[in-house]
Protein backbone atom coordinates (compact mmCIF):
# COMPACT_ATOMS: atom_id res chain seq x y z
CA UNK A 1 0.00 0.00 0.00
CA UNK A 2 1.88 3.38 -0.82
CA UNK A 3 0.81 5.96 1.31
CA UNK A 4 0.96 9.78 0.96
CA UNK A 5 0.98 12.65 3.79
CA UNK A 6 0.53 16.46 3.76
CA UNK A 7 1.20 18.76 5.43
CA UNK A 8 -0.75 22.04 3.95
CA UNK A 9 0.74 25.67 3.94
CA UNK A 10 0.14 28.51 1.58
CA UNK A 11 4.15 29.27 1.41
CA UNK A 12 5.26 25.46 1.47
CA UNK A 13 2.96 22.33 1.33
CA UNK A 14 5.25 18.99 2.56
CA UNK A 15 4.31 15.56 0.79
CA UNK A 16 5.81 12.67 1.65
CA UNK A 17 5.02 8.89 -0.05
CA UNK A 18 5.72 5.88 1.75
CA UNK A 19 5.18 2.20 0.81
CA UNK A 20 3.95 0.19 3.47
CA UNK A 21 3.74 -3.68 3.27
CA UNK A 22 2.64 -4.85 6.67
CA UNK A 23 4.57 -2.96 9.21
CA UNK A 24 7.14 -2.84 7.06
CA UNK A 25 7.62 0.78 5.82
CA UNK A 26 9.70 2.33 2.75
CA UNK A 27 10.00 5.95 2.01
CA UNK A 28 9.17 6.45 -2.13
CA UNK A 29 10.02 10.16 -1.98
CA UNK A 30 9.20 13.50 -0.42
CA UNK A 31 9.31 17.19 -1.09
CA UNK A 32 7.82 20.62 -0.82
CA UNK A 33 5.03 22.43 -3.06
CA UNK A 34 5.73 26.57 -3.17
CA UNK A 35 3.58 29.27 -4.15
CA UNK A 36 4.97 32.77 -4.92
CA UNK A 37 4.00 35.02 -2.24
CA UNK A 38 4.16 38.13 -5.05
CA UNK A 39 1.21 36.64 -6.82
CA UNK A 40 -2.94 36.77 -5.54
CA UNK A 41 -4.72 34.14 -3.38
CA UNK A 42 -6.23 32.74 -5.99
CA UNK A 43 -2.83 32.26 -8.33
CA UNK A 44 -1.12 30.81 -4.66
CA UNK A 45 -4.17 28.39 -4.20
CA UNK A 46 -3.88 27.46 -7.97
CA UNK A 47 0.12 26.60 -7.47
CA UNK A 48 -0.30 24.49 -4.57
CA UNK A 49 -3.15 22.63 -5.92
CA UNK A 50 -1.01 22.03 -9.01
CA UNK A 51 1.58 20.81 -7.44
CA UNK A 52 0.18 18.52 -5.32
CA UNK A 53 -2.02 17.16 -7.94
CA UNK A 54 1.55 16.56 -9.99
CA UNK A 55 2.89 14.66 -7.21
CA UNK A 56 -0.45 12.38 -6.98
CA UNK A 57 -0.60 11.97 -10.29
CA UNK A 58 3.61 10.63 -10.52
CA UNK A 59 3.33 8.63 -7.21
CA UNK A 60 -0.29 7.16 -7.51
CA UNK A 61 -0.88 6.82 -3.94
CA UNK A 62 -3.83 4.29 -2.67
CA UNK A 63 -4.62 6.40 -0.19
CA UNK A 64 -3.56 10.18 1.39
CA UNK A 65 -3.59 11.57 4.99
CA UNK A 66 -3.93 15.39 6.14
CA UNK A 67 -3.06 16.76 9.63
CA UNK A 68 -5.98 18.27 11.17
CA UNK A 69 -4.88 21.66 11.60
CA UNK A 70 -4.67 23.34 14.70
CA UNK A 71 -6.84 26.03 14.73
CA UNK A 72 -4.71 29.25 15.67
CA UNK A 73 -6.00 31.74 18.23
CA UNK A 74 -5.64 34.27 14.98
CA UNK A 75 -8.74 34.24 12.62
CA UNK A 76 -6.43 35.91 9.78
CA UNK A 77 -3.80 32.81 10.09
CA UNK A 78 -6.84 30.05 10.47
CA UNK A 79 -8.53 31.44 7.40
CA UNK A 80 -5.38 31.62 5.24
CA UNK A 81 -4.55 27.84 6.50
CA UNK A 82 -8.16 26.65 5.73
CA UNK A 83 -8.30 28.18 2.36
CA UNK A 84 -4.64 26.28 1.47
CA UNK A 85 -6.10 23.05 3.16
CA UNK A 86 -9.23 23.31 1.00
CA UNK A 87 -7.28 22.42 -2.20
CA UNK A 88 -4.76 20.15 -0.65
CA UNK A 89 -7.95 17.70 0.18
CA UNK A 90 -9.38 18.54 -2.86
CA UNK A 91 -6.25 17.47 -4.93
CA UNK A 92 -6.20 13.48 -3.40
CA UNK A 93 -10.27 13.46 -3.75
CA UNK A 94 -10.66 14.54 -7.44
CA UNK A 95 -7.76 11.67 -7.85
CA UNK A 96 -10.50 9.36 -6.53
CA UNK A 97 -8.06 8.61 -3.62
CA UNK A 98 -9.54 8.32 -0.05
CA UNK A 99 -8.24 11.11 2.75
CA UNK A 100 -7.50 10.48 6.23
CA UNK A 101 -7.12 13.34 8.72
CA UNK A 102 -5.27 13.16 12.11
CA UNK A 103 -4.66 15.49 15.24
CA UNK A 104 -1.57 16.81 15.91
CA UNK A 105 -1.12 14.47 19.02
CA UNK A 106 -2.51 11.31 17.19
CA UNK A 107 0.42 12.07 14.79
CA UNK A 108 3.03 12.75 17.55
CA UNK A 109 1.70 9.57 19.34
CA UNK A 110 1.91 7.17 16.59
CA UNK A 111 5.42 7.86 15.67
CA UNK A 112 7.30 9.28 18.70
CA UNK A 113 4.95 7.39 21.41
CA UNK A 114 4.14 10.66 23.42
CA UNK A 115 1.60 13.06 22.37
CA UNK A 116 3.56 15.97 23.31
CA UNK A 117 6.75 15.54 21.18
CA UNK A 118 8.12 18.25 19.98
CA UNK A 119 9.25 19.20 16.21
CA UNK A 120 12.62 17.75 16.69
CA UNK A 121 11.88 14.40 18.32
CA UNK A 122 9.45 13.78 15.46
CA UNK A 123 12.06 14.57 12.67
CA UNK A 124 14.28 12.09 14.27
CA UNK A 125 11.91 9.75 14.63
CA UNK A 126 10.64 9.88 11.16
CA UNK A 127 14.65 9.03 10.36
CA UNK A 128 14.91 6.28 12.65
CA UNK A 129 11.35 4.34 11.29
CA UNK A 130 12.81 5.49 7.75
CA UNK A 131 15.95 4.61 7.71
CA UNK A 132 17.19 4.92 4.10
CA UNK A 133 15.02 8.27 3.72
CA UNK A 134 16.52 11.30 2.40
CA UNK A 135 14.28 13.78 4.10
CA UNK A 136 14.20 17.28 1.97
CA UNK A 137 13.09 19.74 4.45
CA UNK A 138 11.06 20.31 7.84
CA UNK A 139 7.36 20.27 5.80
CA UNK A 140 8.37 17.11 4.17
CA UNK A 141 9.50 15.83 7.42
CA UNK A 142 5.81 16.43 8.68
CA UNK A 143 4.26 14.57 6.04
CA UNK A 144 5.82 11.84 6.45
CA UNK A 145 5.25 11.42 10.00
CA UNK A 146 1.31 11.71 8.87
CA UNK A 147 1.69 9.04 6.19
CA UNK A 148 3.49 6.80 9.29
CA UNK A 149 0.55 7.83 11.50
CA UNK A 150 -1.61 6.68 8.57
CA UNK A 151 0.20 3.56 7.77
CA UNK A 152 0.31 2.59 11.98
CA UNK A 153 -3.84 3.58 12.23
CA UNK A 154 -4.27 1.35 8.74
CA UNK A 155 -2.21 -1.70 9.95
CA UNK A 156 -3.98 -2.08 13.43
CA UNK A 157 -6.95 -1.98 11.96
CA UNK A 158 -5.99 -4.81 9.65
CA UNK A 159 -4.81 -6.87 12.83
CA UNK A 160 -7.81 -5.85 14.51
CA UNK A 161 -9.55 -7.31 11.37
CA UNK A 162 -7.76 -10.55 11.30
CA UNK A 163 -8.21 -11.62 15.40
CA UNK A 164 -11.77 -10.98 14.90
CA UNK A 165 -12.05 -13.40 12.26
CA UNK A 166 -9.56 -15.61 13.98
CA UNK A 167 -12.21 -15.56 17.02
CA UNK A 168 -14.79 -16.61 15.09
CA UNK A 169 -16.07 -12.93 13.42
CA UNK A 170 -17.83 -10.47 15.15
CA UNK A 171 -20.47 -11.46 17.42
CA UNK B 1 -18.61 41.82 -20.10
CA UNK B 2 -19.26 38.48 -18.13
CA UNK B 3 -19.52 38.25 -14.48
CA UNK B 4 -19.68 35.80 -11.90
CA UNK B 5 -20.00 36.30 -8.09
CA UNK B 6 -19.54 33.99 -5.49
CA UNK B 7 -20.80 33.04 -2.17
CA UNK B 8 -18.25 30.01 -0.33
CA UNK B 9 -20.07 27.60 1.89
CA UNK B 10 -19.64 23.78 2.60
CA UNK B 11 -23.08 23.24 2.95
CA UNK B 12 -24.66 25.87 -0.20
CA UNK B 13 -22.22 27.97 -2.41
CA UNK B 14 -24.30 30.90 -4.19
CA UNK B 15 -23.21 31.91 -7.66
CA UNK B 16 -24.90 34.60 -9.78
CA UNK B 17 -23.57 35.41 -13.06
CA UNK B 18 -24.85 39.00 -15.03
CA UNK B 19 -23.89 40.54 -17.93
CA UNK B 20 -22.25 44.57 -17.62
CA UNK B 21 -22.44 46.87 -20.70
CA UNK B 22 -21.56 50.30 -20.05
CA UNK B 23 -23.36 50.63 -17.02
CA UNK B 24 -26.11 48.25 -18.17
CA UNK B 25 -26.54 45.02 -16.22
CA UNK B 26 -28.63 42.11 -17.17
CA UNK B 27 -28.71 38.83 -15.27
CA UNK B 28 -27.63 35.86 -17.18
CA UNK B 29 -28.32 33.16 -14.44
CA UNK B 30 -28.14 32.24 -10.84
CA UNK B 31 -27.84 29.56 -8.30
CA UNK B 32 -26.71 27.19 -5.55
CA UNK B 33 -24.32 23.89 -5.45
CA UNK B 34 -24.68 22.17 -2.69
CA UNK B 35 -22.70 19.57 -0.83
CA UNK B 36 -24.16 16.23 0.68
CA UNK B 37 -23.34 16.54 4.51
CA UNK B 38 -23.41 12.37 5.14
CA UNK B 39 -20.17 12.51 3.35
CA UNK B 40 -16.64 13.59 4.23
CA UNK B 41 -14.65 16.79 4.12
CA UNK B 42 -12.65 16.10 1.03
CA UNK B 43 -15.78 14.48 -0.67
CA UNK B 44 -17.79 17.75 -0.01
CA UNK B 45 -15.11 20.46 -1.20
CA UNK B 46 -14.73 18.19 -4.44
CA UNK B 47 -18.67 18.08 -4.86
CA UNK B 48 -18.32 21.99 -4.33
CA UNK B 49 -15.35 22.71 -6.54
CA UNK B 50 -17.10 20.43 -9.71
CA UNK B 51 -20.31 22.15 -8.85
CA UNK B 52 -18.73 25.62 -9.05
CA UNK B 53 -16.60 23.69 -11.96
CA UNK B 54 -19.58 23.02 -13.88
CA UNK B 55 -20.89 26.45 -13.61
CA UNK B 56 -17.81 28.14 -15.00
CA UNK B 57 -17.65 25.67 -18.01
CA UNK B 58 -21.28 26.57 -18.68
CA UNK B 59 -21.12 30.31 -18.29
CA UNK B 60 -17.91 31.31 -19.51
CA UNK B 61 -17.45 34.38 -17.15
CA UNK B 62 -14.86 36.91 -18.06
CA UNK B 63 -14.04 37.78 -14.44
CA UNK B 64 -14.69 36.11 -11.09
CA UNK B 65 -15.66 37.72 -7.53
CA UNK B 66 -16.19 36.27 -4.08
CA UNK B 67 -17.03 37.95 -1.04
CA UNK B 68 -13.97 38.30 1.57
CA UNK B 69 -14.90 36.10 4.38
CA UNK B 70 -16.25 38.09 7.95
CA UNK B 71 -13.65 36.51 9.57
CA UNK B 72 -15.94 34.49 12.36
CA UNK B 73 -15.24 34.44 16.30
CA UNK B 74 -15.37 30.69 16.47
CA UNK B 75 -11.93 29.14 15.05
CA UNK B 76 -13.86 25.91 13.65
CA UNK B 77 -16.22 27.85 11.67
CA UNK B 78 -13.43 29.65 10.23
CA UNK B 79 -11.45 27.07 9.15
CA UNK B 80 -14.17 25.48 7.82
CA UNK B 81 -15.46 28.68 5.73
CA UNK B 82 -11.55 28.89 4.39
CA UNK B 83 -11.42 25.27 3.10
CA UNK B 84 -14.47 25.69 1.03
CA UNK B 85 -13.40 29.11 0.32
CA UNK B 86 -10.15 27.75 -0.97
CA UNK B 87 -11.46 25.41 -3.79
CA UNK B 88 -14.15 28.19 -4.44
CA UNK B 89 -11.53 30.34 -5.56
CA UNK B 90 -9.39 27.48 -7.46
CA UNK B 91 -12.44 27.05 -10.00
CA UNK B 92 -12.15 29.91 -11.90
CA UNK B 93 -7.95 30.42 -10.92
CA UNK B 94 -8.10 26.72 -13.15
CA UNK B 95 -9.68 28.44 -15.39
CA UNK B 96 -7.74 31.47 -15.89
CA UNK B 97 -10.29 33.91 -14.79
CA UNK B 98 -9.20 36.49 -12.81
CA UNK B 99 -10.61 36.64 -9.01
CA UNK B 100 -11.24 39.63 -6.96
CA UNK B 101 -12.39 40.33 -3.55
CA UNK B 102 -14.19 42.50 -1.65
CA UNK B 103 -14.77 43.15 1.91
CA UNK B 104 -18.88 43.18 2.97
CA UNK B 105 -18.77 46.73 3.83
CA UNK B 106 -17.55 47.58 0.12
CA UNK B 107 -20.30 45.16 -1.42
CA UNK B 108 -22.72 46.69 0.71
CA UNK B 109 -22.19 50.09 -0.39
CA UNK B 110 -21.91 49.55 -4.01
CA UNK B 111 -25.52 47.75 -3.91
CA UNK B 112 -27.05 49.30 -0.93
CA UNK B 113 -25.33 52.63 -0.52
CA UNK B 114 -24.82 52.34 2.97
CA UNK B 115 -22.19 50.18 4.55
CA UNK B 116 -24.25 48.54 7.09
CA UNK B 117 -27.12 47.20 4.85
CA UNK B 118 -28.98 43.87 6.27
CA UNK B 119 -28.97 41.26 3.98
CA UNK B 120 -32.93 41.70 2.84
CA UNK B 121 -31.64 46.03 1.84
CA UNK B 122 -29.23 43.75 -0.42
CA UNK B 123 -31.69 41.24 -1.56
CA UNK B 124 -34.20 43.83 -2.30
CA UNK B 125 -31.63 46.07 -4.36
CA UNK B 126 -30.49 42.98 -6.15
CA UNK B 127 -33.86 42.86 -7.62
CA UNK B 128 -34.05 46.26 -8.24
CA UNK B 129 -30.60 46.72 -10.05
CA UNK B 130 -31.53 43.73 -12.30
CA UNK B 131 -35.31 44.21 -12.90
CA UNK B 132 -35.56 40.76 -14.99
CA UNK B 133 -34.07 38.84 -12.26
CA UNK B 134 -35.40 35.87 -10.59
CA UNK B 135 -33.55 34.42 -7.44
CA UNK B 136 -33.15 31.46 -6.69
CA UNK B 137 -32.32 31.60 -3.38
CA UNK B 138 -30.86 33.63 -0.31
CA UNK B 139 -27.29 32.27 -1.28
CA UNK B 140 -27.66 32.94 -5.03
CA UNK B 141 -28.90 36.87 -3.89
CA UNK B 142 -25.42 37.03 -2.10
CA UNK B 143 -23.86 36.32 -4.92
CA UNK B 144 -25.24 38.46 -7.43
CA UNK B 145 -24.39 41.57 -4.99
CA UNK B 146 -20.99 40.49 -5.32
CA UNK B 147 -20.97 40.34 -8.89
CA UNK B 148 -23.03 43.30 -9.19
CA UNK B 149 -20.19 45.25 -6.96
CA UNK B 150 -17.57 43.77 -9.34
CA UNK B 151 -19.44 45.77 -12.40
CA UNK B 152 -19.33 49.00 -10.70
CA UNK B 153 -15.71 48.34 -9.57
CA UNK B 154 -14.31 47.71 -12.88
CA UNK B 155 -16.85 50.03 -14.43
CA UNK B 156 -15.74 53.05 -12.78
CA UNK B 157 -12.14 51.91 -13.25
CA UNK B 158 -12.82 52.66 -16.74
CA UNK B 159 -14.66 55.79 -16.21
CA UNK B 160 -11.32 57.11 -14.84
CA UNK B 161 -9.07 55.26 -17.03
CA UNK B 162 -11.38 57.76 -19.71
CA UNK B 163 -11.11 61.16 -17.47
CA UNK B 164 -7.56 60.50 -17.21
CA UNK B 165 -6.69 60.06 -20.65
CA UNK B 166 -8.93 62.88 -21.21
CA UNK B 167 -6.93 64.99 -19.19
CA UNK B 168 -3.85 63.81 -20.79
CA UNK B 169 -2.96 61.00 -19.68
CA UNK B 170 -1.34 60.46 -15.57
CA UNK B 171 1.09 63.25 -14.72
Amino acid sequence: MRLIGLDPGLQRTGWGVIEAVGSRLTPVANGTVTSDAGDDLATRLRQIFEGVQEIIARYAPDAAAVEETFVNKNPTSTLKLGQVRGVVLLAPALAGIPVAEYTPNHIKKSVVGAGHADKAQIHHMVKVLLPTVTVTGPDAADALAVAICHAHHAQSERSLARATLAAGGPR
